[in-house]
């Protein structure tokens, strides 16, 4: 074969591999807004009602700090202990927010541009196990289990983003958890990441880890690549005291803040959706004056969780259809108000990548995409509402999630895509449009090819051995952990184990 | 435990065990619309180049009795033997074709009120293999896997109607294979069947063995229980002969008409998904047409269900996200003509009840359904790209139409489910949900319990034998198969049995 065969040969390979083309069919940023679960009238009436509910009844356990800067702007600290927000200081502050930003990658080509309603999907949440390759066993979650999960994450083109999902058990220290936690996260991608801070004063050695392996003093304020994931709120409608002080620092040190409520339906917040949706609004809102209040237009996602009881046994449920629609509309609250907003997807109840996870996670990325969330955490890898994590489902999630984009890419209606003359062309001609200039010319950009997913006949796949996605996923990860993580500078590297306790062995 | 203990009890063991409620929060016929993967310009474009396809290309092939029936309203048929039907004749179909009926069951509490954007899941299909249940063994599909399927389709709530999903291979003889499918559905199920006929011929004795099980001749004509499942348009843009002429004695004999349209994108139409949609959507009107000019009005369901080519292999996709985006956009298209709709979704490439199977089933069902498509086919049992059915995978689809259904039903917004009042309650109360009047109001109706579907936690589940949803489905199937299944009067089964060679046991 000469070189040229080679070449077509290798791009046969690739196309049947699945492999990515020069013109991929999608890619973070896309636009969603296409399923709308609230009418016009609708979203007025929930928004309405938000607003009656930080004036009339407001929120509890407000820090000192927010008490004196919101009261000089004209909230009202009752007797009873609660700050109220009048309607027209809601409205200002929701005016001044900042409507769009770049989330910062450490290289460049993984910025993200987070305006409108363009969609990323990325991860989110705290595990404490993990289910083991291959097997229904699940064990506590370690460190060197996220950084595993950081570089996979970072090879997986459809993860646009990597906040920490998992919980290293093996670090019971505050400051240990957050330095390591750090470090797994930038030793293991140079995507954007997010991580939660544990104290205030956690705060500045976590940003001085990040000036390390940035290059030096300031550089993450250049180019801040990691927000803080924060819950300044604790439903129903009160502030959570350390948790507004630890956003406060980050604030002032230039971290983008991902303020979350996780109103959980039928416990924490009403057991009706409409309702449910008032008041997680309610509070997104409280966490956006928070925010503003400390330094109006900061970059802040404004991350309406509603999460769902399961009514029967009071335990927490991510994965039924009211969390699909609860956080397909809760993205639609917030592009209604022109906030980047964030929402929860993919947080099946299955425990093992299994039918179950599969229309679990399908239904509610899907639906969040469509919806134009901004960006959907908890996508990928998490399994037993969101107790546990799974390297076979993060990178089958990967692949749902490319599923997921395409249908938010959609239908491009233009002359040329309606290309009448192709269609006069092959009813008059072959018969058919295998092989047509446009079949062609649309193959590596109209479809999007499976990298795991499996479309051959039943004897095709027997004599290949049966086997099912989860089996194939488990193979993906072996390549995939076998690739070498070059994130940090060896010099960068050096000077933060001199600095911190870092307990990954040397990379 | 006396009488009410019991009572209660028992109400709680039924919740425990998803047992539907008294007011159950979905059901057959709710209303979608709220995804629209198009915009209202989008729409106008497609159908308006559809109609500039049947004026300038028309149809090849059309049988004699349509050419004539065509050109005396307005219609061309030229010297390149094509049919070309005017703009004008295309409205004039449209605004005369039935826009709302209802699809019968053989008991009227299955009655389907077929009109505007109100949703119905049910099957279809030919598949020709059986995915055995436990295994992954493939083996020829059979009558008595025809009539297990129907069987078990009665009992799932979320299968609305029951048109044969899979081919008797037992039997080769067209005559045989007719009327031992019709028997098999209506021996297994009173909800509303579908069906196809092979040869015209064989329409009046499929409609005999129908009027005896309902009690007599006449009696299918009073209620058709069954529609016709026909594919009356080979694509690109030709009339099929045979197709045709069975068509057209159904229409005669009052069968509902299911006219399929299956082009398949990058092979038998455009590659583009655009053009694809112009032109199934133009050969789904050349059918509507084809009905309305042998029985103006008559009851038909506007099947434009797009396929898909994997381009890399030729081979037909059916799990794609391309496919959900095409036939949500198809239900659409025929949403803004009032023409009630079928599209096609739940065709998962996978060959297993995995992951894969899943993702593919739960986003193209679910978006189908969101989209308002009318009846939405091959939602339930199928496998490897309409190639096998699997009972596992037919129970499991149930519980994820009903996921998918909703999705659907989605939030309710009024001043009662906003809840201002319950919202200040707890807040200014207890401080949470729990136990209000207002969560156990609303716990059997605003939450959907999955039957099969696991929330537990890891430890629980993995007490419970860590079983995945496969292992559950199939214990399932066994007490759904041991129920007994009395669908036909034993007078009017032994009036069947005289009259045709019925080959499954007696029942």
């Amino acid at each position: 074969m000469n070189r040229r065969g080679r070449a077509r040969e290798s791009k046969r390979q690739q196309r049947l591999a699945g492999g990515r083309a020069a013109h991929p069919p999608i890619g973070p940023g896309l636009t969603g807004g296409t399923y709308r679960p609230l009418s016009c009238d609708d979203v007025d009436r929930l928004h309405d009602a938000a607003l009656t509910v930080l004036e009339d009844l407001g929120m509890a356990d407000a820090p000192q700090f927010l008490v004196e800067s919101a009261t000089a702007r004209g909230a009202v600290h009752g007797s009873d202990g609660r700050l109220r927000f009048p309607r027209s200081l809601v409205g200002e502050i929701i005016e001044g927010a900042a409507r769009r930003f770049v989330l910062y990658g450490r290289r460049s080509h993984h910025d993200l541009e987070i305006s409108g309603q363009r969609v990323h999907y990325g991860t989110g949440g705290a595990a404490i196990s993990i289910l083991e390759i291959g097997t229904t066993n699940f064990r506590p979650s370690l460190l060197t289990d996220l950084y595993d999960f950081a570089r996979v994450a970072d090879q997986l083109p459809n993860v646009h983003w990597f906040t920490r999902c998992l919980i290293a058990t093996d670090l019971p220290d505050p400051l240990d958890l957050d330095i390591n936690t750090a470090y797994a996260l930038v030793a293991g991608t140079t995507k954007h990441v997010g991580t939660a801070i544990t104290v205030p004063e956690n705060v500045t050695p976590v940003i001085e880890l990040f000036d390390l392996a940035a290059g030096g003093t300031g550089a993450f304020a250049e180019r801040p690549f990691c927000k803080l994931h924060s819950s300044p709120i604790v439903p129903p409608l009160r502030y959570g005291g350390d948790a507004c002080d630890t956003l406060r620092e980050a604030v002032r040190q230039g971290m983008p803040i991902t303020a979350i409520t996780a109103g959980q339906a039928g416990a924490t917040s009403p057991a009706s959706l409409a309702g449910t949706l008032v008041q997680t609004h309610a509070e997104t809102l409280a966490a956006l004056i928070l925010v503003n209040l400390i330094e109006p237009g900061h970059p802040m996602i404004f991350s309406n969780w509603p999460f769902v009881s399961d009514l029967r046994t009071g335990s927490m449920v991510g994965g039924s259809p009211e969390n699909a629609v609860l956080n397909a509309a809760a993205g639609q609250l917030a592009a209604h108000l022109g906030l980047p907003s964030g929402v929860a997807a993919g947080m099946a109840d299955s425990k093992l990548p299994d039918v179950q996870a599969g229309y679990e996670k399908g239904v509610t990325t899907t639906l969040a995409g469509l919806a134009g969330a901004n960006l959907i955490y908890e996508s990928a890898g998490m399994l037993a509402s969101l107790l546990a994590a799974s390297l076979e489902q993060f990178v089958i999630d990967d692949e749902l999630l490319g599923t997921a984009l395409r249908t938010i890419r959609g239908i491009e209606v233009t002359d040329e895509t309606i290309g009448l003359e192709a269609i006069s062309e092959a009813v008059l001609g072959p018969g058919h449009y295998l092989g047509s200039a446009q079949t062609l010319a649309l193959m590596e950009t109209e479809y999007l090819y499976p990298a795991l997913g499996d479309r051959r006949t039943p004897d095709e796949w027997t004599r290949s051995g049966s086997h099912d996605a989860r089996h194939v996923a488990g193979e993906h990860i072996d390549e995939l952990l076998a690739n070498p993580a070059e994130h940090l500078d060896p010099d960068n590297d050096a000077a933060i184990r001199e600095r911190f306790d870092i307990r990954l062995a040397h990379l």
